[in-house]
């Protein structure tokens, strides 16, 4: 199965892609690509959401994925910064939407206790796992990929204890 | 000049399109259009950004504007009312970015002003406004739709402010 992530942010959006290899016995988690795409503040944000549907657009034809994995809206933050926000993710959502590609979201919550074992993990301790979990060289940079990456694996976690409960029954 | 007004919502957003006679004397306004995107609440986020981009995309390229306008973001508003209303509004600055249109945006305040005279007045007069200043022979319904109307008459107005100024300088 392969997990297009996203982590939304109002001046970064990362994203990655992750593979887990259903025929292997051990499910290694394959990392295929990792960005970002930051957006300038000199331009008018019509054209900052422009840069990110279609690169977003252009990465998802690119990756095909089965799933867009993304995270849940994080009501905590103040009404200013989730407008800011929402707008973003909706371009971002539209990008999957219009190539018919299904979309999973994910708590915060969810994500880092799939990747870290500890919901309230810090954003280094999400980097350190992505990158062992994935089997990188070197820490995902910028968080905001890393997050992304973390959003795919946590899908992909999710995915393979809904599949082994099946079985189970 | 034509103006595309568009009255996001999480529920319904609302469109149509003014249009001002610069040649004649008294600057007469005609609506050309009007209509409203009902959000089915059975339907995916995704599937229905994808439609609220479609039905924009639709009627813009339809209609070629020469500006689109929209309300500013209102910050009052709760962190969930305004995760939820920034994915439309992303959505619609998309729909406008793509096609190379302008996107002017106006304060709440500064749209009932321009149309009532009052900048707290509510839906039913803003509504009555946009029928008298359009000579429309009915209501614009829904409220969306004439709220729509009077963001596109509030840039219309803002214009000839405008060129007034510059042709008295």
């Amino acid at each position: 199965m392969r997990v297009f992530g996203i982590d939304c942010g109002t001046e970064v959006t990362g994203f990655g892609v992750v593979d887990s290899d259903e025929s292997s016995s051990n499910r290694q988690l394959v990392c295929r690509t990792i960005g970002s795409i930051r957006l300038a503040k000199s331009k008018a944000l019509p054209e900052r959401l422009a840069e990110v549907y279609a690169t977003l657009t252009t990465e998802l034809e690119r990756w095909r994925p089965e799933v867009v994995a993304i995270e849940e809206v994080f009501y905590s933050v103040n009404a200013k910064s989730a407008l800011k926000l929402g707008q973003v993710r909706g371009v971002a959502l539209l990008a999957a939407a219009r190539l018919g590609i299904r979309v999973a979201e994910y708590a915060p919550l969810s994500i880092k206790s799939s990747v870290v074992g500890y919901g309230l993990a810090k954003k280094e301790q999400v980097q350190f796992m992505v990158a062992r979990l994935l089997c990188l060289e070197e820490l995902p940079e910028p968080f905001d990929a890393a997050d992304a990456l973390a959003i795919a694996i946590c899908h992909l976690h999710t995915s393979q204890t809904l599949a082994q409960q099946g079985a189970l029954r």
